[in-house]
């Protein structure tokens, strides 16, 4: 038998499972601090919630890329692409449900695409969302949420800000017409630059001068006071309107490292007012950590349309935000162990060292039948453990055990005690 | 369209995977304390995999049940339907990992079964995993890791442990042939009692005199003392020893709940020496919290029999856990957040409330637009939200703020500062 995974898949090995439950831990923590709470939709749905023409799988690419699988029962299901539509259904399926609704959810999620160097087919979500509530002080919470797990990472990040509202004004005002269209090629004007989304633009019939009106809007620094004498129609006003008010918020709550950027589109056809995306601000990655946005119709679709549940959220990129920590940090420990235990003729006394450590919360290994001390020094090297304690009944007499710094050699005959306090203090 | 989920999975709501994470995080907190290092592998795996006549999938059952997929190039698939196999690929696929291997997962298995009561078709396991080491200094350190998890979520429990080589030991003395199918129904003796197993026996061809001789050594408080004049045969030897050194490291180690039952089986097929399983003392769940054993085959049979890699573990029932739990705690909220802000014409005051208890560590919920304080009040109680806040123009030039305890009414007026310190001292 060939061993292998699925192709597109990969094992996550310890080295960097602690990597990644440093940031799901930090993720959770600052989701909780700020009363989010949490909820776990199912890896299998249904086909027809996935091929809703609400979420995602609205964009055929997406799902056309949906595994599909049948149950015993014969019917037809799918593994979930993004955790937006579940809870979506989730929330239409609760009408009781109290609102708003604050939640996060981190999980796998699938895509059966093509493989492409970073492209894989099963990853993490990290979503955080608010569901039921039009204030703009909901957009607020989730970007003081934003500024608060990237400052607790260590990470000096900018948000841009830009609205969905402002965006169809502009394109309004150039007289262009399939906005949903015009969208998603400003989403890449990153990417392909001003003379690329020209090209798309005109591709798809609109005209040189309306591109050009368009470019006097939306072009680097312009500030929204500047756009406010120049879009004045109604949509393109509530924009502006529900940017200074996010704004207003943001500045009450201390959150700065905002930025207004009316290049900012996100692809997505579901955003339906305020989007943002954050990015590093030094390194080599340059995708972004995080982004989201308000999104008020989709639960409402789900429900058939008779009623409206405005919603706001953001997703956390795993992958990107892990890539940005291993520039930073040296990746090395490959178990979570701080000290290993070597007893040489002393097992049964070395055993109750290993368990008083532990008792005092140090993680440690024991030397699990391995012959010769070089050996279990070669182990604990290779698996990145900072510390050794070698037990020998000379030791054993005085009390005391030797302590080896791994890296400096340097060894210290010290009580059990005196090394809880020195690995705690450090 | 209709607004569901797949059949046999569920949603998770907050109030229950709030217990759920207190559970996981002890368990993630107590694996690392051992130096248990986390390893992620994915939810599909190849099918050939699954079905390697090595894990749970050499049963037809296990095998029947699972889900299968293809991807866009035609690769049979399947979700994987429990951890131990993608682990057992692994350490195959890995020749130069260190051993011994010490590692854990969490994550969800699937089963495409029927649905019963408690049944479901998406579940978590948990599992924790010494790989490399015929040491029972490995068993003793997996039994430990028990009785620590346990003791950290204050449920008295009793781990029953036995030894596979000495059931086959006694099996060989009352001269039963087919050992395999023999402990398979031996598994039984719990549910169906001896009278059931006596029944089962002869139909498989076993003799009365046989299964007298059998429940000679199989019966209630019988000693290893008392087995070790009777099973003379070398498995049967040998699986007593390595009971003995077992329960001498497991006392060396302070491990006191655990207690010898010659009655213990353990179902699957791959288990060659010891085996336990955990169970609650008080409450009405009777089913086991957790178990395991040792599987010393499964992974070199993966990697083609030449090598062999010995393996001892365990897989905690969180939902079993968590019932226990349920019976003894109440579940009552349905926020992580511990006070709730509402401001009376001072959002902009209020918002800066919000975060200082935020950077103090405190989770905490502000009203998002929802208009009137008993409204308010209402949210924050249908929630189960133990405190607000209510923040007026006249507290504010006190600069205090209404602090009211949602269960009694009672109402104070306090600084910020004042609200952290009693919160914190709770």
């Amino acid at each position: 038998m060939e061993l292998q995974t699925a192709r597109g898949v990969r094992d996550i090995p310890p080295e960097e499972m602690i990597l990644k439950n440093k940031v799901v831990n930090t993720l959770k923590e600052i989701f909780e601090l700020y009363g989010f709470a949490p909820l776990e939709t199912p890896v299998i749905e249904r086909y027809e919630t996935l091929a809703a023409k609400f979420g995602a799988g609205a964009s055929s690419d997406v799902l056309k890329e949906t595994f599909i699988l049948t149950d015993q029962g014969k019917r037809k299901l799918g593994l979930r692409f993004e955790l937006t539509t579940s809870l979506a259904r989730y929330v239409a399926m609760n009408p009781n449900l109290k609102l708003p609704f604050k939640r996060y959810e981190m999980g796998p999620v699938f895509r059966d695409g093509p493989i492409k160097l970073g492209r894989v087919r099963q990853f993490w979500q990290c979503d955080v969302d608010t569901i039921g509530t039009k204030s703009m002080l909901a957009d607020a919470e989730i970007i003081a949420v934003l500024q608060t797990v990237f400052n607790k990472l260590k990470l000096k990040v900018v948000v841009k800000v830009n609205n969905r509202k402002l965006l169809n004004g502009i394109l309004e005002e150039a007289k262009i017409k399939n906005k949903e269209e015009a969208i998603i090629v400003i989403d890449k004007l990153n990417k392909i630059g001003n003379d690329g989304v020209t090209e798309e633009l005109k591709e798809k019939g609109v005209t040189a001068k309306q591109i050009e009106l368009f470019f006097s809007l939306v072009k680097e620094n312009i500030t929204l006071n500047e756009l406010k004498s120049k879009v004045t129609n109604e949509e393109g006003k509530e924009g502006i309107n529900e940017l200074e008010e996010l704004f207003n918020y943001l500045k009450n709550m201390g959150v700065d490292s905002v930025v207004f950027d009316i290049s900012l589109a996100r692809g997505l056809t579901y955003y339906t007012g305020t989007v943002f995306e954050v990015f590093a601000k030094k390194g080599k990655i340059t995708s972004s950590l995080a982004g989201g946005g308000r999104w008020d119709d989709m639960v409402g679709n789900f429900m058939g349309g008779n009623r409206e549940v405005p919603a706001v959220g953001v997703a956390f990129g795993l992958v990107p935000i892990m890539e940005v920590l291993k520039e930073k940090e040296n990746v090395e420990q490959k178990t979570p162990a701080k000290i290993y235990v070597i007893p040489i003729n002393t097992v049964k006394e070395s055993l109750g060292v290993v368990q008083e450590l532990r008792k005092n919360g140090i993680s440690t290994n024991f030397s699990l039948g391995k012959k010769g001390v070089s050996k279990n020094l070669q182990y604990a090297n290779s698996l990145g453990i900072p510390y050794t304690i070698i037990l020998g009944e000379e030791e054993l007499k005085k009390k005391k055990v030797v302590l080896r710094n791994m890296k400096s050699g340097q060894e210290q005959l010290l009580t059990v005690k005196q090394i809880v306090k020195k690995i705690k203090s450090e």
